[in-house]
Formats: C-alpha cells, sequence, structure tokens
C-alpha cells in the first residue's frame, strides 16, 4: 500500500519546537512534505498575501524530509505546496498545522494561523487538522502531545473528515494527572477583552502594545473550553461556511427592503 | 431621540474613496467615528497585531468627524476603537466596514479585512455590516451604491440583528441597467485556484506573485454569487462560530479513539 502524503505547516514558523514535534510524528505515518513560514505568523487568520511579492526557498531543517520555508503566511504556504511545489503531481491525502504554541480554543479559532492553514487544506477537499498545546511558555512540554497527534490523524487518514470539515484539535497543558481523553466539541462562547498599553518611543512618540483578558461565558461541558479545563483533548469539527444558515428566514421575514 | 453612535473601518486605508463615500452616507444616520487602518490591509482576513506594536495617531481627513489611522489591521482597529478610545465612554450602535474595492462573495469572505472588522463587532455585540463593491478597477464607481449602503445601515438600526451575526453585503459593479433589489443569502460554494508567477529580483534571487482563477461550483440561485450576476445586492448573515455543528454526531458515531 502506498504511504498517505502528509502536508505539514503552521504559523510560529520552521523553526519553532512545535512543528519539529509534528514533523516527527507524521513521519511514522507516511511522506511527508512542509511548507512552513520563516517565522512567526502568529495571529494572521486567515490572511493571504495580496499585493506583495512571495519568497520560497528550499529547507534542509528536517533530516531526510523535502521542507520549504515562505515568506508568507500559513494560508499562503498551503496554496504554494499546492499549487506550486505539488502543482501536477500527486495531492496531499491529508494536510496537517501546528503544533500551536498556545491555545487556539473558542473565539481563538478566528486569530489562528495554524488554524488558517487547516482550513486552506477543507477548502481545497483535503482532510485536515489544526494542532495547538495549550501552553504558552517558552519551554513548553511537547513530550505527553505525541500520541494524541498520532491517534487523531491516523484516524483522520483511515476515516476521512465530512466534506468541508477541518479539525481544530487543542491539548492540554502537560499536568501531573495524565490526559483523560478526546472529545469532540463545539468552540465554547468566550471572546477577549483587550486593554492596550500605552509607551513612548526614544522621539517621544505614543505606541500601543495589545494585552487581553479571557472572558468565557459558557456554562457547557460540551465545548473546547470546559474539555481543556478537564483535561481532555479537544476535536472542534470547523467550517468554512460562515453563513448564519438561521437568521437568514429571520432576516426574510423582518426586513422591509427586500425584492 | 440620541443620534446613533457609527464606528466605521475598513481594509483598504483611510485614504480609500470607498471608506470616504461610507462616511458620508453614515453622517447622515448618526454620530461617526472612524478607526482605520493607515494603509492597505486587504487580504488580511481575521489577523491581529500580536508581539508587535500599534500606532494610533488622529486624522482631520474627514471634515468635522472625529478619525483615528492605526498600524494595524481591520480587526485591531475595531478592537482599538472599543477599548481605547472609548473606553469607558458610551459604545458604538453599529459598526460598519468598507466600502472595499472589490468583491467579498463566497469563500473571499474569510480573506476578507474588511468582513473581519465586522465579525469583529458581532463578537463585541454590536450589530455590523461589511460593504463591498464587486469592482476591483482602480476608477470603479461608488456612486450608486449610496441608497442601498443607506438602505441596509438603517434597518440594521431599526431592527438589529441576530445574536452573534454580522451582515457581508456585496454591490454589483455599476452597469447599464438599475440593481434588481436586494437579496438576503448564503455563501456561495466557489474557491481561488491560485497560480505563482515566478520572477528573479535583480540580484538573481528567486520570487512570486499569487495570482488566480475564480471558480463557482454553486448552481443554486439563493447565493451571493448569483445575486451579484443578476444584479441583486446580497446580503449573507455570517457568524463566528465555525463550529460545524452537523459534523459533531458524526464524529462520535464513527471514531474509536474518544472517551
Amino acid at each position: 500500500m502506498r504511504k498517505p502524503l502528509i502536508l505539514v505547516s503552521n504559523d510560529d514558523g520552521i523553526t519553532s519546537r512545535g512543528i519539529r514535534t509534528l514533523v516527527d510524528i507524521m513521519k511514522e505515518l507516511g511522506d511527508v512534505l512542509v511548507v512552513a513560514p520563516d517565522g512567526p505568523q502568529s495571529g494572521m487568520g486567515h490572511a493571504i498575501t495580496v499585493g506583495d511579492t512571495l519568497r520560497l526557498e528550499q529547507s534542509r531543517i528536517f533530516e531526510g524530509v523535502e521542507a520549504y520555508e515562505c515568506s508568507g503566511t500559513p494560508a499562503d504556504c498551503v496554496k504554494m505546496a499546492r499549487h506550486f511545489v505539488l502543482k501536477d503531481q500527486r495531492q496531499p491525502d491529508i494536510v496537517v498545522s501546528g503544533i500551536n504554541h498556545g491555545s487556539n480554543t473558542s473565539i481563538s479559532v478566528l486569530y489562528s494561523g495554524t488554524m488558517s492553514a487547516a482550513i486552506e487544506g477543507a477548502i481545497e477537499g483535503t482532510p485536515a487538522i489544526g494542532f495547538s498545546l495549550c501552553d504558552y511558555s517558552h519551554g513548553a512540554d511537547f513530550s505527553h502531545t505525541g500520541p494524541y497527534v498520532k491517534k487523531i490523524a491516523e484516524q483522520v487518514l483511515r476515516k476521512g473528515l465530512p466534506k468541508g470539515v477541518a479539525l481544530n484539535v487543542n491539548i492540554p497543558p502537560k499536568r501531573n494527572e495524565p490526559i483523560k481523553g478526546i472529545r469532540v466539541c463545539r468552540q465554547a462562547n468566550a471572546k477577549w477583552v483587550e486593554e492596550f498599553v500605552k509607551r513612548y518611543d526614544p522621539n517621544g512618540r505614543q505606541y500601543f502594545w495589545m494585552t487581553g483578558n479571557f472572558v468565557n461565558f459558557d456554562k457547557g461541558e460540551d465545548n473546547d473550553e470546559w474539555a481543556i479545563a478537564n483535561n481532555f483533548v479537544s476535536v472542534v469539527p470547523c467550517q468554512f461556511d460562515l453563513t448564519a444558515h438561521m437568521a437568514i428566514p429571520v432576516l426574510n421575514e423582518d426586513w422591509e427592503i427586500l425584492g
């Protein structure tokens, strides 16, 4: 049987520890191709590079793995992998992105470069998964993530995913107690409340740092925030059809300006 | 009766003709506050500025309107408007973004900075609308957009929007025949197929331009692509809950690794 072709990307950049962990796991499951940003692209959401040039250079950073570093966003990387690096060749059987240094639960999925690479895969009809470790610390321990990342990727390779769906997988930080299992969840209802810290540069001009507090409004036990807090790996199936279908009949009934 | 407070942003930058058109229309409906990028931010998706500084400076570009230009993304602009410019003051009654120079129908909503400003409004619980003119040309004619932008904003000010919903409004380019009306739609099933044009810089290093062809798979008459092609203004209610709720029972039934 032919080994699956696995496209790996991320948003922390090709030199990050998270993508190294992911590449090592994926090498056990198939042939790996890496196209990843040449530097950090956190918070890039589903950005693409419009009206500017892109660089793409081969990289020897991963022993025995074909890899490229790209000056663009995570979504650019997946587009370049498909339409330039692979072009008329065999296309990937799965797209995996991460492992992100930090949580992408709840509303963070919107701002997540990690998930934008996965969603770009799903748009192309390829099963896709974004992996994130809910630990922002520089020395974050990835050692417990391997078995879960592997199990989930294997499951997706074997069973596929519903059309138009990419998985947002978050893994709890390493704690004293072991992870309890894997839960399929919905995106929690939560948001960030930003604060802006004002500073002055050496020329006396003001600038700002954005900081924020995460506020969780969700009391349910079927969402990703609950899962992580309770030491489960969360799996949220995500879609790129943003239509609020339930709102269509509401507007059709309510509005006087249609026709 | 107190006039509504209208927050205006965009992704083409504060000097673009589209935002000027939008500000002029909104001045007829309420008190206007502008916080918009200091340069073009097209294709930025729902990017935010993480790990870098932000600038915010007052601008006198709009006669009699309080306005600020921000070095960040459209989502940053809405966050700064709310949590820094307004902070403890009265918050906006509506967020409007645009008018974008170019279409944001179907899958383009994901890459759209215009819509990210609107969705950021919806996350905060404020009714929000992104407006786009389906004309990419430099000299695009905005003269026919006014009555539709005004009608839709008035309707939303009067009736609100379902919770968690922002509207993605696209307006056909100026054609010989008049616009037929306003239609509530779903996001069309379509995508971009990219091509990468390779060039060499003066030092002989390769670089790329991303170009693409839009491919519409959707045969329906209830989607935004159909509406624009048939000279209707399209209104797609969009949500920021990306959960593919229908996929949850599928995975729960299908997967052997849960628990």
